[in-house]
């Protein structure tokens, strides 16, 4: 079979500018996290296809890449289906793994469980412009804190992160909690079990408005005067702190005050405490399509690019679907990816500071003085310096063009001897 | 179906204690390499079945994870057998993907091309003790460069690196050359076309010993003349750059002279370059089992634990395999995790010096004290120190105990009110 130069359909090899810009958001990511106390750890890229498919992951689970079964396992035969010849499956996100993970290794592990993950996921997507089949996620999660506390770190070490990869984007965090979700339309007068609809179409406001938002409800043979209180309901809030008490007052009849209560309270804290420029604002018609949230959710956008680079949420219920014992989880994935595009977009500013130097070496030198070349590169090295020794070619302009291209800023040039 | 607890078989899940000492071995890697110009890269986990099981990757083809093909690419009812049902696979090692990424990218990269790799590598082994399906591979490569610069730097870099990262071993490398290997044979008698078989054998010289060789050669029916010839000559050989040379005066009659002048030089000016203490050893035995190293060949190992850390060497014909045009290489593979394993033996000692600080905060703290506490570890983490803020328990020794456990070395107990 002919060998293949191209990556595979929709996945991508990433060249070294890029390497070190995604090197750099790294970096930065790891560094704040692990300032907050967040523990790095590992999954493999392989799964349990039961675990990949247990619901836990909506659409996505369309998306698997199925690994075949290997050695006496694979019956191709007597195999009835897809299911009969797989076992195994690339991982679609790092949540799924998390809930695995933790439900192995809680003994070993610290309470509560500040968890960092960084790691490739892969979904089939039909490829398009910006969307590849292997891309990596960065989460962060706390497990096993109940209190507001774990939202709060989530946030500001998010931000904190965020503020420091583009120092120069403003960006917005939306907040929510599932529980007033349910409290506004339940208050409005939709019924009990027809609010995963009513969500779904929520969800699409900021493509469709609020009026196109209206419109699919009645569409959807909802009643006229739910939407309409709805409607008044979702536009009439103010996004602070103290709008969310207020609007607490009103749902009071079908919500406990402490959900919108401890809302308002993440919030003050977060604004009192965080040290990064950005606006936090109560959304009421934030959703975020993932059905395992139970609580508090969030999204942060960079201004003017009306992109979404990071959201998360409280998911109380999918680690006692391992353990069968509930554990209270909470978790913050940063858009890797995106962030990344816009940095290169951006220019790709964000690189190191080192000094980059060539030496250029005549051919043919001799030896002795070869090697007191490269010690002058080892001690150069050593004292921080990047140092590229290379052959000098006879096109010597073209060669340090290219080089300066790939970021190199001296050229020390070696002859064998003096020029004439 | 009931969810499954454990990682996928030969796999493993990477608790928190070790991935310290993984990433403080990668961040040594990364900061080493970047020294000698080397830029990273990333190829896919995912590649092209073709480029998989083209005989560049020897037993590790039978080994691969081979992916099912997806939507209507899939057609189970028509498959004849397995290579009809999957088009891709998981990657076994880094050299492939690197000569595809190579051939596909080869316009945007800087020649020669200093590439640098670490990613995860999958092969379907037989599990057992330190040894897992999923695995970490640190390579570096220098593509386009033919002469004995790139072994040189390829060695300084290595060695430079392992000198930072375990440096309390002592460590050799050995070094030999295909075509010495070669030439040793012919000089002794044996019939070029039973040369692979030779060197399979003599391969086993660090198990059987020199006189397992020669009983495993001559039971194998070839000449006893030609084999004691072959015994005498691989004892006879002082293991220096003299030795090297010397040994080039005996086998003039097959092989030009310039092979053991060039690896002399190489040993010459590595051993007079570079600043890490090791032994630089000629070793005639070396063969490296991957059938496409066309030249210099090198492996390190650990003094007194008897394992290699790390091996390479030149393959000059297998990117033309992908571009049809022979480019020289050459290439140095770093065995992450056995390194990671002798760190987490040595009782994983190198881990970063960031002060850890615990805030214990008392449960039912008023709202603006807490935020006044928050703003106070934002400040210390801005300030390098890792904060981690948790609520206080119960049983405040264990929790401590815990912590000091998790590298937390210092306190802060905040209380709602004053203790009495």
């Amino acid at each position: 079979m002919a060998l293949k130069k191209k990556p595979v359909t929709g996945m991508r090899d990433i060249l070294p500018g890029e390497m070190q810009v995604r090197d750099f958001v790294m970096d930065q990511i790891k560094e704040t996290y692990r300032s907050f106390g967040f523990t790095q750890m590992e999954t493999p890229c392989v799964e349990h296809i039961e675990n990949l498919t247990s619901k836990q992951g909506g659409d996505n689970e369309k998306l698997i890449f199925r690994i075949l079964k290997r050695g006496e396992k694979l019956d191709l035969e007597n195999a009835a289906g897809e299911n009969d010849l797989v076992d195994t499956g690339l991982r679609y996100d790092l949540t799924v793994p998390l809930a695995r993970y933790f439900s192995n290794n809680a003994a070993q592990l610290p309470t509560p469980f500040k968890a960092l993950q960084m790691g490739s996921v892969w979904r089939a997507d039909r490829p398009q412009r910006g969307r590849f089949r292997q891309f990596t996620q960065c989460d962060i999660d706390i497990l096993g804190d109940a209190s507001s506390m774990a939202e709060i770190e989530l946030i500001l070490a998010t931000t904190t992160a965020l503020g420091r990869i583009c120092p120069d984007n403003r960006f917005e965090v939306r907040i929510n909690d599932r529980n007033i979700l349910r409290g506004m339309a339940l208050y409005s007068g939709f019924a009990e079990d027809t609010l995963e609809t009513v969500f779904i179409i929520l969800d699409k406001m900021d493509k469709i408005g609020c009026d196109g938002v209206a419109a699919e409800l009645l569409d959807n043979g909802y009643d006229e005067t739910a939407v309409s209180r709805y409607m008044e309901l979702l536009t009439g809030i103010d996004t602070d702190a103290g709008g969310v008490r207020r609007l607490g007052e009103t749902l009071a009849e079908v919500m406990p005050r402490t959900v919108t209560d401890g809302l308002a309270d993440i919030m003050d804290t977060v604004t009192q405490v965080s040290e990064t420029d950005f606006v936090l604002k109560f959304d009421p018609t934030l959703v975020r399509g993932m059905s395992y949230y139970t609580g508090t959710i969030f999204e942060v956008s960079m201004e003017g690019l009306g992109v979404s680079v990071a959201g998360g949420g409280r998911y109380d219920k999918m680690i006692g679907k391992f353990t069968g014992v509930d554990t209270p989880a909470c978790g913050f994935s940063i858009g890797f990816e995106r962030i990344v595009t816009i940095l290169m977009e951006q220019g790709g500013k964000a690189q190191d500071q080192t000094v980059k130097k060539a030496y250029l070496v005549e051919k043919g030198m001799d030896r002795d003085r070869f090697a007191g070349i490269m010690k002058q590169a080892m001690s150069e090295r050593k004292a921080g310096v990047c140092v590229l020794v290379s052959q000098m070619n006879k096109n010597k302009k073209f060669q340090k063009e290219q080089l300066t291209k790939d970021g190199y800023t001296e050229f020390v040039e070696f002859y064998r001897e003096a020029l004439k």
